[in-house]
Order: structure tokens, then sequence, then C-alpha cells
């Protein structure tokens, strides 16, 4: 059989044992957070159905969507007219009914939706998996990546919005990264264009406010895409007044006149009412510039980014960390009606890439590694050496053996190359009287041990 | 929009809460045991490129690969000829350069090969990932499913095999399953073959063994396969004779004159020589009539299965829950040679049911709950409510409270329904006395306790 040079598709990526320990320390802070708050786990499959994924991230996100080729004879069925005109939107339809997984909110939508019966709610989850985008490769862009969701469907209660703020906090702070956490309201977006007498321009309004900091010449830039978007300048003021406020009192006279917008005040008062007392260890900051995922949220929205005001994270170069919302009707695309809902994820891929830079990664996930390595000498040594390993790995202690008996040079080599902190060195003198040389590499300190007493040692 | 009813593709599952925590259970009790022993995770993408997959798994399983189509205009590079010939296997290459990971092993070859320059070998790794088989579904055949490998690769030394053991019984004592680690060596088979003089009939010689127990009339029809295959009446009954041994010991007179027969022999020897001293929870039995993986294996090779002669253990019928062996040359393929390996996997899913079908999963794997939820009575309690169930949680302990202060009975149906052990009860009374009545749900009993008492009851 031919060789062939082995690779793996553009986009996608191998990770070793640091990469899956380091990652895996990120999803179990996060999943033992998430538990601690009451939400459950679940998983879905890798594929779904196409007529479940289309349609529901846009057009271009259609195009993104990794498309499975029906099994068998796939063109026994397949549309002879797109075949003839080589038109393969069109064809896809018919040779392929299974997508992978673009996000996780579709396919917990449709999990809510298809399990209601078997569900109580509020229903509280959360879903760590892999998603699928063909999206042009590029650093930091995959077509396989991890999201890492946490919602609660079927009750409008702000305690929920608190309690997802407390777990951006909590995470955040056992992960030993400080971010700022910040809060708007769809409402209070919608107060700015009420109060304006824009309502009709919300969507312009909202869009601009979102590339706000993208500006190269700042406001001055912001009044050119406002006017262009048909918002004249004589509510440009207006505006600024609005967007320079920085406490949710300083809105209450501006808002005075809109229902809307007091409805949105009041809202997020009350989620700061339910934080009250509690003991923040990020910065928590009213943000009405914040205007992310315009047409799908309808309440309070969230978005994480590091705190570079913090003393070591000034020069960290990153977009947002994490972000979500309020949505009122996730599930009416599948049915299910007034389900409303909230919550937030973790840009787990981004939050790896600053820990890294940043190296915030504990000692045990840089180098999970048995904490000693066997080494022998001599067949009847090496036996020996080896009902020690085991007599450790049954206490508890990862502990691993060189699998010969050979030169010293060598099995050194391999102690370093893999990283020990220590070793068990046996020869025919440990063998004869039962024990072990124990050598720490950092101080290559060497102490002749009983096995009990290096049980001993090696459990402290 | 229209609504549509959600499914999700045949052979594919949703998994709850309870489902989730459950596999990870299995898991996390694995990953555990692979850790102490040295093992280290990696993890591989979900689509490989086709020419790594193509070709590994034989005709019929190139056929069960899961092929993703090209994005973009996949038809304007499409093969034209193909095309007009309604040849979908022939079309297949130009239109799709990706597929689903088949199972763990493929791609461990692939890694090694693509990251030897940055392994320490003998390498150590687990992997625990799904894999994709387009497979008819049915009764416990899905087209999704975990696959759990464990393999050292560049060594050939036995201790490896009895590590390999070790881990089999370490982990199914941990998961509280009694099991029957059955071994052999291909060399034993290669032995068989020799002696009787038809080693030109080797894979016809186990083939039929393989499949000893599938025979309705026992022996005999394994005596008619034989001849079938073109051996001889006249070997039929030395070929029984070995395979009427239960012991190695056994053996060595039988394999006197067979060069290969003693060289297996003397390796399951050195395989037992480590295992000497090791308090073995399950059963460990040499097996001479097991013969899987016959192309791919070239030394031991091990199965489990339920051991059904254990009390309460007699009904279970399932097929393999795990197996392997050692193979001389996997990564050859992709260009590394002379790269001797050894590994074995477990069937989590199947180990799933038979642990479903016992009831071996612990109680807090069934209803892996909060510990407490808080109910109030009006909005200020609820308030309270709220700092209770917060302090709870940075505490450490799992809480929750039900969104909104409403009637007693719908929180308790919601309690109910989620399964809640301890309720929260806070009304006015409560809140004015800065207390909690804690309910015991069990035996309804009813404590009034303050917050630092109630930490320390939930505590214990």
């Amino acid at each position: 059989m031919k060789t062939m040079k082995p690779s793996i598709p553009k986009g996608t990526r191998d990770f070793g044992p640091e990469e899956v320990n380091k990652r895996n320390y990120i999803f179990d802070t996060v999943k033992s957070v998430f538990v601690r708050y009451g939400f459950h786990p679940i998983e879905t499959p890798a594929m779904e159905n196409l007529t479940t994924l289309t349609g529901k991230y846009g057009e271009e996100g259609d195009q993104l969507l990794f498309k499975v080729l029906n099994n068998g004879d796939y063109l026994r069925k397949a549309d002879k007219d797109a075949l003839a005109a080589l038109d393969s939107s069109q064809l896809t339809a018919s040779i392929s009914k299974r997508g992978l997984r673009y996000d996780l909110t579709v396919p917990f939508a449709r999990f809510v939706v298809q399990h209601q019966n078997d569900l109580t709610f509020p229903f509280k989850r959360y879903q760590i998996q892999p998603v699928w985008r063909a999206d042009r490769p590029q650093k930091g862009r995959y077509q396989e990546f991890y999201q890492c969701d946490v919602d609660v469907i079927g009750s409008d209660s702000l305690l929920y919005e608190a309690e997802l703020v407390q777990i951006y906090d909590e995470v955040f702070k056992a992960l030993g990264l400080k971010v700022k956490i910040r809060l708007n309201h769809r409402k209070i977006l919608e107060g700015l264009a009420d109060i304006c007498g824009i309502s009709d321009k919300l969507t312009d309004l909202t869009i601009t406010i979102d590339k706000l900091d993208k500006f190269k010449n700042g406001w001055q830039g912001a009044c050119e895409e406002l006017s262009k978007r048909g918002i004249t300048e004589d509510k440009h003021a207006q505006i600024k007044q609005v967007l320079d406020v920085t406490s949710l009192d300083q809105l209450k006279d501006l808002y005075a006149s809109s229902e809307v917008g007091q409805a949105g005040l009041a809202e997020m008062e009350k989620v700061h009412a339910f934080l009250e007392g509690y003991d923040l260890h990020n910065t928590l900051a009213f943000d009405v510039t914040l205007a992310r995922g315009l047409s799908y949220y309808t309440g309070c929205i969230f978005e994480v980014v590091v705190d570079t005001d913090v003393e070591g994270q000034e020069k960290v170069k990153m977009g947002s960390i994490g972000g979500g919302g309020r949505y009122a009707d996730l599930t009416g695309i599948f049915g299910l009606n007034d389900m409303s809902g909230v919550g937030v994820s973790f840009g787990a891929e981004r939050i790896y890439d600053v820990m890294e830079e940043l190296s915030l990664f504990p000692e045990e996930t840089r180098s999970a590694i048995p904490k000693i390595l066997f080494l022998a000498f001599d067949e009847a040594s090496h036996m020996f050496a080896f009902k020690q390993v085991t007599a450790l790995r049954q206490a508890g202690i990862s502990a691993d053996i060189y699998p010969e008996p050979t030169k010293f040079k060598k099995q050194m080599k391999y102690a370093n190359a893999r990283g020990f902190s220590h070793i068990g060195i046996i020869g025919e003198d440990e063998r004869t009287a039962g024990k072990i040389t124990l050598k720490n590499m950092q101080t290559s300190e060497q102490t002749l041990l009983s096995p009990e007493d290096l049980l001993k040692q090696l459990q402290d």
C-alpha cells in the first residue's frame, strides 16, 4: 500500500496531552460552578437533520454548515435538474440530509421542544461540545471548536440574570482571570430610540452603537454612520448624551418620557437588587453602548472582556470572552411558544489563549505526568520495580516504569523528556535490600527508602 | 416561518442530564485509572481527510464512512464522467475530501506519525471521543457512539500487556462489575496451525475458532466448517485437543515441536510473571479459543466479558465489553515502521447498559441534583432566599431556588419533579427571624435553622 504523508483538514487541530489537560481544566472549572448553581448537563448529536439547521443562521450561516453526504447510492435520489445545471446549492438538499452542529443554541431549542414532556421547567442546562463551521481558517479561527453554553428556559424571572452574573464572576475568579462583565438591556436601547423619536430606526441605531469602538475618527465617524442610516443630525447630541451615561440613575430623568426605557431600567434594577450584598470579585458595569445580538435578544444582554485595567493584564488584546442575553422565543421555530429564556456562553478557545498568555494554568495541568518513574538495570530488578510501581498505583499514586532494564543513560533521557520530578532507581543492591533509591530530579538528592517510606513520601 | 416537528437523525441520540452524568461516571472512572498508569489524553478532530480514512477498514468500512460534502460550489470540480454516469461511488472523491472519524485507532496512528518528533516513545495515550458509522441503526447499535481506547506505542515490552490487564481489572473493580479477562496470543494460534502442519491455513483456522460458540451443533459444526475450508478431517482431533486446553502448562508438551508456539507460550508466561503477586479482583483466564482481530494483531490478544458465574450477574446477556491486543505495525501505513504497540478499548456503551441493568450506578449519578431547593412566598422573602442560596453556593454547596415567590403547591410540584431531598422554606416569619425552615422530603421532618446551622447540616 502506498505510504502517505499524514495531515488533518485545514482549520482542525490535534490536541496533545498538555493541551487536553489545560482545556479540561477550563471545562471542569466551568462545570463545577454550573453544577453548584443547579444546572444540568445535556449532550446532543454531532449531526442534526439539515431541516433543523438550515435557515437558522442567516444565508451566510447556511453556507458555513458542513453537510454530510447521504450514504449508499446517493445519486439515485439526486435532483436531476440540479445535476444537469451543475447547480451545487440546488443539488445539496437531495444528496445530503444531515449536517454538523453549527452552534449549541439551535440544538438546545430542538432538544427542549422534542423532550418537553420529560423536562421540568424552568429547565437549567449546560452543554459543552464541539461545533463545526466552514469558515476560512485563520489565526484563532477554527472549523472545529468547543462551545460552552449555560441557559435556563421556561421562566422570565430576573433572578436568573443575577445567577448568570454570579456564574461569570465565580468562573473567572476560579480561573484567576480578572474580567469586566458588561450589562445592558435591549429595552434601554429601545428607550433611546423612543426618546429620540426614531423607534423605526432601532436596528440602524443598534448596529451603529455596536460598532462604536471601530470608527477610526470616534464619535464623528459614528455620526456619519447615523446620518447615512437616516438618523438625522438633530438627534445625534441626544444620542451622545445617553451613550455617555455610566450609571442607571443618570438615565432615569433622560428616560422619564419613555415607557419601554423605564421598563428596561426597572428590570436592570431588579437584577442589581438580587446581586446586592454579593461580593463581586470582578467588575460589573452597566454599559449603555453594549448592543450585541440585536435580532435575537429581547431583555438583558451580557458581555465579558478581559479587564485590562488590572495589573498584569494590561497587554491582553482579545475581544469578548463571553456573552449572552435573554430571548423571548427561542423555541417558537420548533412549535413551542412563550418560552422565555436567558443564557450565556464562555469563549473557551479565547479563554485558553488568554490564560496561556498570562501563565494562569496551574502547574499540575502543565505537567500532568506521574509522580515517579522507576528505572531498573537487570531483569530481576525490573520485575521488582514493576511490583513497586503496581503497589503505588494501587495506593492511588500515579506512577510509571521504563519498559526495559536497559542502559541508565537511555532511561534517563526518557525520564527527562517526559519531565518526571522523581525517579525510583532499582539495581541489584536495592533489590537485594528490598528498597528503592529515590532521586529528586530538581535537587539531585538521593535517598534509600523502603517501599512503605516511599509511599509515605509520595503521598505528601 | 413554518413550524417543524423536531427530530434527530436515525441512529443518533440526545442525552439528558442523568444519562450524561452516568456516562461521565464511566469515563471519569476509566480516566482516573489510565492516569495512575501514566497514560496521557489526546484528542483528534472529528473530521479527518478521506485519504487518511479510506482503505483502512475494508470495503465494507469504506461504505460506512460518513463523508462531508465540500463547501461552496462543490460541483465545479466534480468528476464529470461520474456525474454523467450517475456513479455515486466514483463521484464521491471529487465532491468530498473529509470524512467523520470511524474509530480512534487510525486517527491515533496518524497522530503518532504526524507528531512523531514531538512525542517521547514509548508513548502512552488514551482517547475518549465519539466515532461515526453509517451502520443500519438497530437496538444497541448507533451511528454516533463513544470509543474509549488506551494504547502504548513504541515498545514491545510485555510489561505493557500486564499493565493493560491491571487496568481492566482496576476499572471494572471501580465500576463494581465482575468480569472475565480472556487472554490469548497470536503465536499460540500460529503454533496450533504449525503442529498440525496447516500454517498455510492459519486464517481459515482462526476464522473457524472465532466462531466456535456460534455453531449450532457444537464441535461437529466446527469440523464441517474446517473441512469446508480445506482443513482435512485427520487434523480435527489434534485441533480439538489444543482447544480443550485450559492452562499454559498443558500446551508445553503439545507445542514441543513448534518454535512459534513456544515463543507464544514464553511471552504469555512473561506477562503472567509481571502479574505475579498482583491481587486480581476479576478472573484472568488463558483462552486458546480467543481469536479476535485476526488480521490486525500480532501478539497478545485480550477480551473482556461480564462474568456470568458471579452471583447477581447470571442473567446478563452481552457480548464482549472490551478487547484489544498487540500490533506490530500500526503506523506503517503512514510511513513510520517498526513501531510495536499494544492497546485495549472499553465498550462504554455496552458497559453503560450492563451497569444500568445491574443498577451499579451510584446514587449521586442517578440524581445529580442540588442539595436543597429554596421556596419563598413574597417578594421580600424571595430576595432573602436568594441571599441564602448564594451563600450556600459560595460555600461550595450545590443549591437552587424557585424563580418566583408563587403558590406553595406550584413550587412543591417543581421540587418533587426534580426530586430534591431538602427544601428550604422561607415565609414572612422565617425572614423576620433571619432563619430558614429546612424540610427533609423523605421524613417530612421540619427544622427552623439559622443560615450557619443550615450550612453545617448540608455540609455533613
